[in-house]
């Protein structure tokens, strides 16, 4: 059987170019460009919870990555190196290549060097650190959303939920909406450019990854500010337009999560450089709703008529019932 | 039941003073001083696998994060930030303070601060990431030893190997060689003072967590050189010696593992300053063997007649059979 070192020799040793050091010390080496720190953020994905036993190896591969990756778009960094601790039951050579493939495949395309990391026999456990670099003072916070700013949210949510749905057997969707929604949940890309662009303009930042009303939520709490989002503003793909339930609809909207797009506010000032930048990336960026003064951490969904709406669920938890 | 927000805000939350940046935003902020680079290591330690179900929290909060500092003493490296991601079975209150209570008191005697992390449900799996700082020059990278080098070992091996024996009902210690070996094996205590101080002092240096002749594999292997151990000079605990079983007293010594203790080497001219700091730290340290051109990658251990001794183990591989 394939030893430790064989499977991080064989499977997760490429030459570094940027870092000093790389896999095979006792710690990887690197230093951020002058005038930048590091932004750091951890991830871990475990098997029968966050994806299922069988998962196809490559997408798990990427996947891993790239929720740890939109942690650093959420910040405005750069993203530079990763490190990867792994559990796995068995040795499976098939399986360690074509994870490694889709791991490298994502690393490679946003300049990521993996320059560590640990192998072990365990149930299946995903562990990625990511580091990034940034300019301090254009970090793209939390906490520095302030009343009278806009919202404004990349992309749409709620497709990664709606494909979860369609796996429990809660929803059926047609092929196209499938294939789409699939890909949303099984690969999702990390907005690196975005969060790269919006710093000096974003006042704060989230991913979207426990559900868009609860990300805000952390943007409300850290800012001590209130966010209100418009229900009829959020953007919709087709798949989710298509949607005949209309409370599993609004779920996955407001609290699906896995989304992995970028909610941020900017102040009503920078709404023409937002939209420029969106031309310039060939995104989608919509403006959700608006920051506003009162009650610190509460985020109040709005419908067209302008009343509170209730909502059935909150953000995903990982020790909620 | 408590949610995982709440987890991380009453256990895992700490003030940072060194950080721009710790717990709570979607990642932790810092940077190295002027003239130093950071050093990275990740370990991931699986229930059933590095401890046992039913392994006292507090200690296994300390050893999580005790291994990973061991890697950063390996490196010459001053510990400065930690990640933790986290996988428990249930949010057990009671085990999560004692985890973190053994966490951050090793944390805080060695001045690291947590900076973010993971919580989440599954199989109980603790990953630690571990960040230093070094001058780059001075790190102490298993590719310095050179030919004419002589070894060096902190403290002695075996005695993790002996608890775990002990444990699995193969000898049995008597009290005070039990308690002093389950200390060893349950709250290693990583050597960041003498890596600090074999800056400049030491050509290649690891920590003993494999086994000290794969540990020093790894050094020959990476530097291109052959180590010859003297097998008589190995400095023994008088738990050791008190073992009647040779070839397991062998064993526990030569590739126990668990070990933690820094392997270094260095020029026979620096034999008179790696004497002095053990006096000043108040460190035992035993040159155990040299270092020889030969044989790149190979370790071999002399009786005290000079043959060449038959090994019975390699050191622990989380693959091997």
């Amino acid at each position: 059987m394939a030893s430790e070192f064989d499977i991080i020799r064989r499977h997760f040793t490429r030459p570094v170019k940027r870092a000093l050091l790389g896999v095979g010390d006792d710690c990887a080496l690197f230093a951020p460009d002058p005038g930048e720190v590091l932004a750091v953020s951890t991830d871990m994905l475990v098997e029968g919870r966050h994806f299922l036993a069988g998962a196809d190896a490559a997408r798990l591969g990427h996947k891993a990555l790239a929720v740890n990756l939109s942690d650093l778009a959420a910040m405005g960094a750069a993203p530079r190196y990763a490190t990867l601790a792994l559990a796995i039951p068995d040795a499976d050579e098939s399986w360690l290549a074509q994870f490694a493939r889709g791991l490298f495949d994502l690393a490679q395309a946003f300049g990521v060097e993996l320059v560590g990391g640990d192998t072990t026999r365990g149930p299946r456990n995903i562990c990625i650190t990511v580091i990034g670099t940034v300019p301090p003072a254009l970090a793209l916070r939390r906490d520095g959303a302030k009343a009278g700013d806009e919202v404004w949210l990349s992309g749409c949510t709620g497709d990664a939920a709606l494909a979860l749905a369609h796996r429990e057997r809660r929803i059926r969707l047609g092929d196209a909406a499938l294939a789409h929604c699939l890909a949303r949940l099984d690969t999702p890309v990390p907005c690196i450019a975005l969060g790269l662009a919006l710093r000096g303009i974003a006042s704060s930042a989230i991913d979207v990854s426990d559900g868009l009303v609860a990300d805000l939520g952390h943007i409300a709490a850290r800012s001590g500010v209130a966010v209100g989002l418009r229900y009829a503003q959020l953007p919709r793909s087709r798949a989710l337009k298509a949607c005949a339930d209309e409370r599993l609809a609004q779920q996955c909207l407001l609290a699906g999560g896995d989304d992995y797009e970028l909610a941020f506010t900017a102040s009503p000032d920078a709404r023409a450089r937002v939209e420029a930048l969106a031309a310039g990336l060939g995104l989608t960026l919509t403006r959700i709703g608006s920051v506003g003064a009162g009650g610190p951490g509460a985020v109040c969904v709005y419908d067209a008529g302008g009343s509170i709406m209730h909502i059935a669920s909150g953000g995903f938890d990982h020790f909620g019932s």
